[in-house]
C-alpha cells in the first residue's frame, strides 16, 4: 500500500483524482469520459441509493423504467429543454456493423443499416416520459403520477473529472405530474428537503436550499429548486435539483386531464435529480491527507479489527475475541470486517483502511488480551484511545454516531466561516480570491450583471437562498437596486 | 376496470401482450422495440433484484459499473463474440444536435461532430469489463474477481415482445476472473445453480439444468451452461446462462496473472446473467384466463383487503378491523393494503386484484363483524372459504407459504408430464405438433443435424441436460450414432 498521496493544500484537484483512484472508488475508462466504479465505490453508491430509495418510497413514489433512447422529434419537442442539451448528447444512427472488407478481422457500420430516424442517448428523460404520461393521464383520478427512475444518462461533456463531470452518468430522476400549480410546487419543494435532510444527515454535508436564477436553471423549467454544499478549498457543489415545470411539458407532448368539472386542463409538473456526483461531494467534504474520511452512514466497513502479533499463538487468541466482537457488532446492524490476511503487516492494514475511509479501527494484541483491552482509533480525528473490552460494542457504537455528527458539525462550522457579506465589488473580488466560500452579495436581478460578473471572476449565481432575512439594497456590480441577497461562488 | 383478457386457449401469444399491458407490467413505448416497464411490473422486478443480488453477495461477489459505451476497437478485440453480436448493435457516431437551417424549431445531426471513433452500445460488457481487468489483475493474489453490474443493454432485435424480447432490457451480468480452468468452470456451474435455486424457490419455475450446443453457445464462450423452463403453451424459455469463457477474453485483452511460481499466465473467465426476460417467464408460468397468478415470494402485494359496505358506519367498522390486520401482517413482513376506495364497487375491485395477481384476498362484510370471520379467496386455485377471525393472520401467512409450494408443484408437473422421450422422427414431428413441450431424444452431435431439425421443425436444441442418465442410441434423425440425448423444443 504505497499512498504518496499529494497534500490538498499543494495541489487541491491532484489530491481529489488521485484519492479517488487509490481508494479503489472509480477510475478512467478506455471510452472516452466515462468511468469505471469499482466496487468499493460502488458499495457507497448502493448505500445511499438504498437510503434515497426508501426515502422516495416514504413520500409516496414508485419507481419505472423508460427506454435509454429518445427519437430526435420527442427530444425536440419541448424547445427550451432540447435546445439546452443538443449540443451534449451521444446520437445513435445506425444499427448495424459489417465484415470490414478492406480490413480483414476488422468491423465497420453498416451503411444499410442506417435509422430512418436518429435516436439521442437520454441526457434526461423529461421528454421520453411525458411522451408516455400522455397516455396514462385522462382524468384528475390518475393524478398525481409520482414516479422515480434509477438510470444512466449520458451528456457529452468535454472536460470530465471522475464523478464530478463525466459522459455517462448514473442517477435517479424523479419525474411527477399534478392536477393544480399550488400541488406541483409543493412536490418540487418536498424534493428539496428530502435531498436537504438526505445530504445532512447521510452525507454529513450541510447545504444551503435555494432557487437557482433565469440563467441557471434546468433548460424547460419554471423554476429550479435546488441545495448547494461547501467543499474544502473553498468551491461550491451543487448537490441535488428539483424543477417545478409548470406545464411546459404537458404542453409539448399534449398532456391533458378532465378535471372534477369534467373540463380538460394541462397537467403541471415536475422533476428532480441526484447523481454520482454525490460521491465526489462526499469525498470533498471529508476526506484529508490521509485518505478517505466517510460517515459511518455511508461506510460500507464501520469497523475494522487488525490483529497485532508475531506467533501463530497469539494469531489464534485474537481471532476468538476478534471473531465474538464481529458477532456482536452484527447482531447491533454494524458492518465489521475483521482484516485476518497474514500477507500484510498491521503498519500496512492501518495505512490502508486510513486510506478507505473506515471510521473505527481496533486493534487488538497480546497486551489487550492479557488486560481485557482494545486500542480503538477513529478515523476522522485520527485519535487513538484504549478502552475496556467489556461494554466495548456499545461504546463503539455510540462512538460512530458521534463521529456522523462531529462530521456534519465540522463541516458546518466549516461552511459557516466561509459564507461572507460583501457590499462592493472590490471586497467580492478580494474575497473570492483569497479566502473563496460563498459570497452573499446584492445582485440586481438581471442576466446581463449576473453574466459580467461571471466573465471577470468565474463566480456564477449558485442560488438565492430560501432561509434568508429581507434586506434591500444595491447591486454590488450595477449600482442597480437590489431586493435581496444571492449567493455566489465558483462551483464544480 | 374490463378485463377482456383474450382466453389461452384461443390465443396464447395475444393473451401474454394483453396481460402484460393490463396488468399493468409494461407496455409497448415511442422507442421502436424499447418497453417501458410500469410501477407495478418494476416493483415485481425490484424484488427478483433484491433476492438475486442477496445471493450474489453470499457467493461473494460485488457490484460496480462499467462504460455504457464499448469503442469499435476494443468491441472487435473477441473476433467470436464480436460477431455474435455486430449485426444487432446500436452504434453512436456523433456527439451533438444543431438547429436545422432548412427547418424552423427542429434539430438536426451536426455533420462537424463526428466521433473519430464509433461506439457501439453495449449489448453485453465482456469487451469493456476484461480491457478494465487488464489493469486490475497483475499476481494470483488480485484473484479471484467476483464482479456483478445491473445495467441495461441494448441488442438490435427486429421483433420484438414485451419482456421476452426486447431492443432495450435490464438485467445483471456477472464477470468473473480466476487464476485456474477448474476454478473457473467450478463459478460457472455454481452460477447456474444459484439461478435454479432462484427461479425455483423464488419464481415457482422448475427448470432444467444443462449445457447448450456448440450452436447455442454464447459467442466467445468454450461452455454454457443453462436453465430452461417451460411454458405453458409447451414452448420453453431460457431463464438464465452461465459462461465458462476459457481464456478467450483474457487472450483478446491480454489478461495476465504471475502465478505462485512467478510465471505469466492467461487468467479464466466466467460470465453470467439473467434479465427482465424472467418476467415474461413469470406471467407465462403461472397465470391464467382472469390475470396475472404471482408466486408470494414475489408480489409486490402479497394480501388485499376489501370491505364490503353500505353505509359509513359499516365502512368505520369494517376499517378498524382491517387497520388492525394491516398493522399484524406488517409486524410478519406481509405485504398487504386495504383497499379503501370509495370510489369502486366490491366487484372492480376483486377483477382488479384477480388481474394483478394478488396471492390472497381478504373480504370483510357486516356479517363478518358480527361472526367474527373473514372470507378469504386464493388467487391461484380461484377458490373461497370463511375462516375465524381469530388466528387468522397466521393462517394466512401459512396459506402464502402454501401457496408458493403449490405453485412450484403445479408447473412442476406439468413440466414433467411435457417431456416425452421419443425414439424416430415421426415420432418426434408428432410429438412437437401436437403435445409440444421438451422432447427428449438421441441426437448425433453435429451441429448440421441440429441445423436441419430446426429447419424441419423449429425446434431447437434447449440443452444437453446435467442430470439424466447413460444412454447410447441412434440419432432420431441422421441415424448415426448418439452419446445420449438431448432436450428440444420449439422456444421463445
Amino acid at each position: 500500500m504505497s499512498k504518496n498521496l499529494t497534500k490538498r493544500e499543494e495541489d487541491y484537484s491532484k489530491w481529489y483524482n488521485e484519492l479517488v483512484v487509490k481508494a479503489d472508488l472509480a477510475e478512467n475508462s478506455g471510452v472516452r469520459g466515462c468511468m469505471v466504479i469499482k466496487p468499493y465505490g460502488y458499495a457507497i453508491w448502493e448505500k445511499m441509493q438504498a437510503e434515497l430509495d426508501r426515502m422516495f418510497k416514504e413520500t409516496g413514489h414508485s419507481n419505472a423504467y423508460f427506454p435509454l433512447f429518445v427519437p430526435k422529434s420527442m427530444f425536440e419537442a419541448e424547445e427550451k429543454n432540447a435546445e439546452g442539451f443538443a449540443k451534449e448528447c451521444a446520437i445513435v444512427t445506425h444499427y448495424r456493423l459489417k465484415n470490414d472488407p478492406d480490413k480483414p478481422g476488422k468491423l465497420m457500420v453498416d451503411p444499410n443499416a442506417k435509422l430512418e430516424e436518429e435516436l439521442i442517448v437520454r441526457p434526461t428523460s423529461e421528454a421520453i416520459i411525458w411522451s408516455t404520461y400522455k397516455n396514462w393521464v385522462q382524468s384528475y383520478r390518475d393524478l398525481p403520477l409520482l414516479i422515480n427512475q434509477w438510470a444512466n444518462v449520458v451528456r457529452w461533456e468535454m472536460r470530465t473529472r471522475l464523478f464530478l463531470r463525466t459522459a455517462e452518468f448514473l442517477w435517479q430522476e424523479g419525474h411527477t405530474a399534478h392536477a393544480t400549480k399550488a400541488e406541483a410546487i409543493e412536490e418540487s419543494e418536498k424534493m428539496m428537503h428530502v435531498y436537504a435532510d438526505f445530504a445532512e444527515n447521510f452525507m454529513a454535508i450541510p447545504v444551503i436550499k435555494g432557487l437557482k436564477t433565469e440563467t441557471e436553471r434546468f433548460a424547460g423549467a419554471e423554476e429550479t429548486y435546488c441545495i448547494e454544499a461547501l467543499m474544502q478549498d473553498g468551491k461550491a457543489l451543487q448537490a441535488g435539483t428539483s424543477h417545478f415545470l409548470g406545464q411546459n411539458f404537458a404542453k409539448a407532448f399534449d398532456v391533458k386531464f378532465a378535471n372534477q368539472e369534467g373540463k380538460q386542463e394541462h397537467v403541471w409538473g415536475t422533476s428532480w435529480g441526484v447523481s454520482t456526483r454525490l460521491m465526489g461531494a462526499l469525498v470533498m467534504t471529508h476526506s484529508d491527507d490521509n485518505g478517505l474520511v466517510l460517515p459511518p452512514n455511508l461506510a460500507p466497513t464501520q469497523v475494522v479489527i487488525v490483529p497485532i502479533f508475531k506467533t501463530d499463538e497469539e494469531f489464534d487468541s485474537i481471532s476468538i475475541v476478534a471473531s465474538d466482537l464481529v458477532a456482536q457488532f452484527k447482531r447491533l446492524g454494524i458492518s465489521v470486517k475483521f482484516d485476518n490476511r497474514t500477507t500484510q503487516k498491521p503498519g500496512f492494514k492501518f495505512a490502508e483502511w486510513e486510506l478507505k475511509g473506515v471510521p473505527v479501527r481496533i486493534a487488538i494484541g497480546p497486551k489487550d488480551l492479557e488486560n481485557g483491552t482494545f486500542e480503538i482509533a477513529r478515523r476522522d480525528t485520527l485519535t487513538k484511545e484504549v478502552i475496556a473490552k467489556d461494554g466495548a460494542v456499545n461504546y463503539i457504537s455510540d462512538l460512530l454516531e458521534q463521529i456522523q455528527r462531529d462530521l456534519f458539525n465540522r463541516a458546518l462550522d466549516f461552511r459557516n466561516t466561509h459564507v461572507t457579506e460583501v457590499n462592493s465589488f472590490e471586497e467580492f473580488k478580494d474575497v473570492l480570491e483569497n479566502k473563496a466560500g460563498f459570497i452573499s452579495a446584492h445582485w440586481d436581478g438581471t442576466p446581463e450583471t449576473e453574466e459580467k460578473i461571471k466573465d471577470l471572476t468565474k463566480a456564477t449565481i449558485r442560488c438565492i437562498p430560501l432561509d434568508q432575512k429581507d434586506e434591500e439594497g444595491i447591486c454590488v456590480f450595477s449600482g442597480n437596486k437590489s431586493a435581496g441577497r444571492v449567493l455566489f461562488a465558483k462551483a464544480y
